[in-house]
């Protein structure tokens, strides 16, 4: 029998990473809000790594939160350690990566969630949509409860018909343990959707007095802690270590040995796994080369003996598992306390979604994570906070939030999506990224608190700040700019001191700062009426006038790209009316329908040619209708 | 495929309340143990009320500490609001009774688990049962990994073909989105043991902020904190409060109109529930002259709102519980977070066990908790505890640890099981103790720490502070006894101060401590030579002096009772050929092969002819060996 529980503005079906971004973010925004998870006790679950962050990632953290997302904020509330990577490389790919305290950090999401006003947090597996004439109406729940809403957000994650494997062992089942949703999915096709199948997978957990750290490499967390979010300021913390170790020769033969029993190959696997995440099966099969492979032992959290064998992530059978993690340094007497799996599960050809993640059949359902065939929380987490913001602004009936691959990872994640589609679990890279260098995780306050403000996310007070940043850095690199260094005896000895070449005309000091032997720091004894900054002023300001150059040409990119973004294509176009185009691209931008000429020039298998006779075509129109 | 994983002395199947004392004891005791949860998140979960005691089952968690468990202890860390029960009455039905935060108590307890040395825990579904002989060999798990041990205990709480029921909804489910166990209740079928079926049930949770507390009675906190453990010493710690409410007219009327709707009145639950917990929809259909019932609104933690409604247990469909609720004062616009519901469990027919808690069909196969069929924490604790110690035990071919009624609760509760039977889920009750007044919460380190110490779970620390204690109270009892205050006219004025009569022949400290308006304080200013006694030595002169009488009362039937429980049958016996039994008693005796002629006489269906019968045959037999 079913009933109706409640009428409500957003309901969002799932409550892990994407989830929880969601309905946070609807309910900020003053939509009520009701959230549903199969299981209270899993929400913003980590399955998989007790880690956030990390080249690429964490770029999307810092991007939720100057959004007014929560990851940050829960992130830097639950780390037991945090690191800043890549810090002897460039600005682009510096980023952070924390170890959470797993069971703190979903309790303290968990907590988050039911503190939120106009957010209700029901423990119910959602079994249906409900739709009427290409609108989203609400969801039926398993006792046949219907929440009606305006807006639906799917956020399933692996739950869809997941299935467990291990070995020759295999079984419905969601993560851990935890049920799965196995009626949603036949809702969706019933619906019209096309589904897809992936499959992921998880390493051994093993009880940490069983490990030999003396054989292994420590991995400290950083001294001075940068937090994730802009919001935290300082923290002092006590923080745990990780431990690096590798396979080896032998671990690969215990592998290759026991392929006939490994669900990969043996064909018990038909999900398609992430490429970038392989399990070490994968990896000592492709790349056979390698006489070894990195692994490190995180910490699963403070009060926990559980190490999380990062790298080895597997679905081989139990006894295999054991046999191979024996033969590596410091863990011949690992004692397993979890053993890895692989899971399979359902997810939507994100194709059938528009860029502001709302499905082009059903007008109000959205859809965020893993179902739009992502892997990763940080990438569902994005992917979640944009469903949340565009679900809110369609009932406020806004335009939604689309963010551009100028604008943010977040922008090119959905876009990749979106627009060239998946073939397997996407996982975000700073390789994906045209616009690395303007895309720094240090300045995505600076690139997007103005549009969480705009939404309603981002406080005034908290824009103000960000405003006053921007401005700062805006009137340093200026006096930088105008301040002139004359070549006199003291100055060049200065220099000399600075092991640097002496001048002998006068130099700005943005002139100086550009010699990549100097920094800020060094320069205030030239720089005699500098003014006291904020450290993270300075950063930028260092940032953008050393790599001035590159930054410019990315900006000119960015512009001519700009142009192709806003040649909109109407909602209406027939692409069968459009002559010359050929086959495969007519059916792919069929498929795809792209808003703009620059989304319909990133589709797999459209090509230059295509795109020169789709603005034709368009100009065409443009002159018929500027005339009819 | 399966293969050897290792070799224990002690396999512990179930990670719940029962299975975590058994895996602690055994492993303490020096066993190599192994302890299976289907999902190590679920360790210690508290399903049903975030409450650790009360009447009789505070009693069971100070034997559980007394004898070197690890419930009292974990509580203590944990509570969030302590009180003692009963102060009002006599000291035989005083009792603590504690609200734990839920999650804190699950991690403290696993983080125990996993900091213990000989104990090995692990995720793993286990499956089958390895017998040889009428030997356990071990077990088997679902990914095909065998455990070879010693000795098994089976721990499975409800989750043996766990089912969930609400409403007309049902599904295969362990307890709050968790896996059940679907295997092994085969295997225990196929070792030929009856199973039987019973259910259990849970209220809804509710938002905190849903509730209006104004209009309910507080149940704060005690002031002074008297914690579980002997262990833990003074404790001070913020508490939060409980609420109280009542179900009315409107809310039962609700209930019987919804009655064709509700499992247990449809056919669609065979078990049989608890009748001393029983669901809302019972209470309203057995008590229909009570115009309400007593609901507790209590916090499941201090971070979550999440809020448990105490005696709304209930398994009738989610629609009905919204509506049922909201009729409630204070609850007129509760939120559900998560719904009530029913499940249902195999349990294994505990007449089936000796009272070592050791099956008799099957060597070193124990089993303790609900799958015994009992329901509560503290009841399935308590036989973990013992078939952990009795376990060990065996493994040291030495004499089991058996209770008797006289000595604790626990030795109750098991004679209770394995004797009279059971036909719902058991729960321990003060009524059910024959010798309430000698099993107090308050002496229980006085009754059972000497057999904690002995197994070995009790420090000689520990053990011989409990003897000094012991001395204390001795001491000062015959001190008391030896004191003689005589009639002076300056005592008897002290006296008439205490509004007591004066007394006109000599009278010892004892005799004047029996008056019911006089206490030990009273008493200082006529004891001038009085030593200095911590409180708890103090508490004990006192019960003991105030209720002497009954006290001697029970000790002499326990004496009497002894006698009986002391004339041990021969395991050989042979029934069949005592003549002059009647068949009913005989079929009774032969289903429960008692160990001793009071076992006997507690069997239900075996009466008081039966056991002189029973007596003679005995005697009979006993001659023909002497002369033979």
């Amino acid at each position: 029998m079913e009933y109706t529980v409640g009428y409500y503005d957003v309901a969002v079906v799932g409550a892990g990473h994407a989830g929880c971004e969601a309905a946070l973010a609807a309910a900020r925004m003053g939509m009520k809000t009701v959230v549903f998870a199969i299981n209270l006790d899993s929400i913003a679950l980590m399955p998989c790594n007790p880690s956030i962050g990390g080249p690429a990632k964490g770029h999307l953290v810092r991007e939720i939160d100057a959004l007014g997302g929560e990851m940050a904020i829960n992130t830097d509330k639950t780390f037991i350690q945090i690191r800043m990577l890549n810090t002897g490389k460039g600005p682009a790919v510096r980023a952070l990566r924390a170890q959470a305290d797993k069971k703190a950090y979903q309790f303290s999401m968990k907590y988050t969630l039911e503190r939120q006003q106009n957010l209700d947090v029901v423990q119910e597996e959602v079994v249906r949509i409900l739709e009427e004439g290409g609108k989203v109406r609400g969801v039926v729940t398993r006792t046949g409860g219907i929440f009606y809403s305006k807006a639906v957000i799917l956020t399933t994650g692996v739950y869809l018909r997941g299935r467990i494997i291990i070995g020759d062992v295999n079984y419905s089942g969601g993560p851990n343990g935890l049920f799965p949703a196995s009626q949603l999915s036949k809702s969706l096709e019933d619906l019209g959707f096309e589904l897809g199948r992936f499959k992921t997978g998880t390493p051994p957990r093993v009880h940490k007095h069983s490990i030999d750290f003396s054989k292994m490499i420590e991995q400290p967390g950083d001294e001075v802690i940068i937090p994730f979010s802009y919001t935290s300021g300082e923290i002092k913390r006590d923080q745990v270590s990780c431990w690096l170790t590798y396979s080896n020769k032998h671990t690969h033969e215990i592998i290759m040995e026991n392929l006939y029993r490994a669900p990969l190959y043996t064909g018990d696997i038909q999900g398609v796994g992430p490429r970038y995440c392989p399990s070490i099966e994968v990896k000592v099969v492709n790349f056979k080369e390698k006489a070894s492979h990195q692994i490190f032992i995180e910490p699963e959290g403070i009060n926990t003996n559980e190490m999380y064998i990062q790298g080895m992530s597997t679905s081989l059978p139990a006894d295999v598992q054991i046999k191979m993690l024996r033969t590596i340094k410091g863990l011949e007497n690992a004692r397993i306390m979890r053993y890895g799996y692989a899971i399979e599960y359902d997810y939507v050809i994100p194709t059938q979604l528009s860029l502001s993640l709302e499905t082009r059949k059903i007008k109000g359902l959205y859809m965020a994570g893993q179902i739009n065939g992502t892997s990763g929380y940080e990438e569902a987490a994005a992917q979640g906070l944009i469903a949340g913001i565009n679900a809110a602004l369609m009932i406020k009936e806004k335009e939604p939030v689309i963010l551009k691959r100028s604008d943010a990872y977040i922008g090119v994640l959905i876009d990749d999506l979106i627009t060239k589609g998946i073939t397997e679990p996407y996982r975000m890279l700073t390789s994906r990224a045209e616009y690395r260098l303007l895309l720094r995780h240090d300045n995505a306050d600076l690139r997007l608190t103005e549009i969480g403000h705009e939404v309603g996310l981002i406080n005034d007070k908290r824009y103000e700040k960000t405003l006053k940043k921007k401005q700062m850095i805006q009137e340093e690199i200026e006096r930088l700019r105008s301040v002139k260094i004359t070549p006199t005896e003291e100055n060049n000895r200065a220099l000399e001191e600075m092991e640097t070449a002496p001048i002998n005309t006068p130099f700005t000091l943005e002139d100086l700062l550009k010699r990549p032997e100097l920094d800020y720091e060094k320069l205030k004894i030239l720089d005699k009426n500098r003014p006291e900054l904020p450290q993270d002023v300075i950063d930028q300001v260092e940032i953008m006038i050393s790599y001035d150059g590159y930054i410019k040409r990315q900006i000119d990119q960015v512009e001519s790209f700009k142009k192709l973004e806003n040649k909109r294509i109407p909602e209406n176009i027939d692409y069968d009316r459009i002559y010359g185009l050929r086959t495969e691209a007519r059916e792919r931008l069929k498929k795809v329908m792209p808003g703009s000429v620059g989304q319909a020039s990133r589709i797999s298998g459209v090509n230059p040619a295509d795109i020169s006779i789709l603005l034709i075509y368009l100009e065409q129109q443009k002159r018929k209708k500027a005339h009819g």
